[in-house]
């Protein structure tokens, strides 16, 4: 058996709180996703920060951005970063912790916990960060798709030059589409689906979400042991044929396959009228129109969709390609650490 | 003490099984609401009749309607109807059952089970026919705004007139709306929200229901016990002004009481929106224009904005002035009763 190489150690280890998943990455190429509903355990953040860092290379310093303050489990975005840092601090022991601001600050507890609003959803600004490197002479875009949300910024000069600051102002400039390829509920993306010719209206009910709709294409893969799904039944396409016919109260005896693929084929078309509605908002904006585009995401396949029907003269860098699919699913967290290990040299 | 005058005794109890209540209505008065969360516990369904059955009135024979089968804990609607149609035989014990049909038929549970599609969602025929009542000579319409759905059924000479027979079906007839005043998540309703002058899109999360609306504009009462909502937070006007807030990533901080009120007019307006274009549809597919309308439901307040709008010179019937508003929460309960006691004449 050949000895594998050591993985090098890094002084840094990023965290990326969500909503829905802890991410770290430690910037010279460890990566790992936990899946976790903040919003259903948040008492168990502490310990669940404490098994993720078990599992990870040990590393002196921990820095930090997230997402997760937005849950329904805190009453105010302030309360949720506060409560996310607290778990933070409780879980790192004995290692120096900062806080990544939208600004591009790393802080201290205490000043994170004073600006919460400046440590609030802060990843985005990391990741673009380093997606302007991509950008040193020319404007730029940053297009990216994940699970829940899809971020569009602006890149100028080497730097993020973004409109909107918080979530709310960067849902009015279109930096920000609360849509994504896994989690939307299929009800909020769509009113309607084709069925023999007419439109059918949607059940405003919680049915289906849109990763049903990618597995069906072929742009997500099956997962039996996934049941983080809307009815709780495994990740598989049967499944998926199930309950994506339950959208407009059919099933899979009334409904075929094949009409259902229909179904996904309208979701996604839907999706990406949304992102380049945003898209061009963005673009309006901003001095020049951007001549590269920065992918980066695993809804990347989406923004490839909507850069084939724009059909510009762009040169597209696709973070996936140049980080790896494991690490570029914890993009943030890896952009947060190059960050970071910057600001020790 | 004054003594109670005693309740008529009725043979005859009618239970309507839906995916998130179980209604039980003797048709003489008697009528009963459980919060059942079925797609949640499909297995507990028999031990909640057995215990709805004992608090209600006794009766020797059983009449059931339902829409449970629906619920995302059954692969197929009829594999639903055959659950629901097998807690409901345990529960009964030696009580004589049948099951009603949107062909207005009462049959055995075999025959239930061997027609699922027949007894799937069948509880708007029953109220329908029953609405039919207050159309004898005149064709009129039945518009039923609920939790989660409202129905819009055309009357004619004392009988239903629907186009459609399967919930597919009436929602491409308009006859069916799946939407309602407490279960619909705001996402599914509205894709931009009014913020200062601007559209705001809105997060595609469940992060807020059209109960926490109608709630701020005074259409539904307070209710601190009751957690039965998006974030699992009391159905108060302080929690739904922050899941309203929320849904444009914001909270109370950020967005006043007030400007969610805005939020909470715009969700009515875009829901007055969809009824309208449905009862248009309905409309236009009738031979001749309703000359009366029945309302019924406790959505009620939506068909009456409806009404405003239309400025028709229609004939308002409303069940839950004629029924009272217990019975009328149990509206289809009620109807399937006065229909199996009927029958029983």
């Amino acid at each position: 058996m050949m000895p594998t190489a050591p993985r090098p150690l890094s002084p840094v280890l990023a965290l990326d709180i969500g909503g829905a998943n802890v991410k770290l990455a430690d910037g010279v190429g460890y990566a790992a996703n936990w899946p976790f509903p903040l919003w259903k355990h948040p008492k168990d953040l502490a310990e669940k920060i404490t098994r993720c860092l078990a599992k990870a290379p040990s590393a002196e310093s921990l820095v930090v951005t997230m997402t997760g303050e937005l849950c329904d489990c805190f009453e105010t975005r302030a309360e949720g970063v506060r409560s996310i840092v607290a778990a933070t601090m409780e879980a790192a022991g004995d290692r120096s912790v900062s806080f990544y601001q939208t600004n591009g600050q790393f802080v201290s507890s205490g000043e994170a916990t004073e600006h919460p609003l400046l440590a609030a959803a802060s990843n985005w600004h990391a990741l673009a960060m380093v997606a302007a490197r991509y950008c040193e002479t020319e404007p730029g875009l940053l297009i990216d798709v994940g699970s829940t949300t899809t971020d569009i910024i602006p890149l100028i000069a080497s730097k993020e030059a973004a409109q909107g600051r918080t979530d709310t102002e960067r849902m009015l400039s279109g930096e920000l589409v609360y849509s994504g390829v896994e989690r939307s509920p299929v009800c909020a993306v769509v009113s309607h689906l084709p069925l023999r010719g007419k439109d059918c209206p949607v059940a405003q009910e919680f049915f289906a979400t849109t990763a049903d709709a990618y597995l069906l294409l072929g742009e997500l893969p099956e997962n039996p042991a996934d049941v983080n799904t809307a009815d709780g039944k495994p990740f598989t396409c049967a499944a998926a044929h199930t309950r994506l016919a339950r959208m407009i109260c059919a099933d899979r005896g009334i409904v075929s396959m094949h009409e259902t693929l229909d179904f996904a084929e309208s979701i996604r078309n839907t999706q990406v009228d949304r992102i380049e509605k945003a898209f061009r908002l963005v673009v309006a904006a901003m001095p020049v129109e951007p001549q590269t585009i920065v992918l980066s995401g695993h809804g990347e396949f989406l923004a490839r969709r909507l850069l084939e029907r724009l059909d510009l003269p762009l040169r597209i860098f696709s973070l996936t390609e140049e980080w790896g699919p494991v690490v570029s699913r914890c993009a943030p967290a890896h952009a947060l650490a190059l960050l970071a290990l910057d600001a020790l040299k």
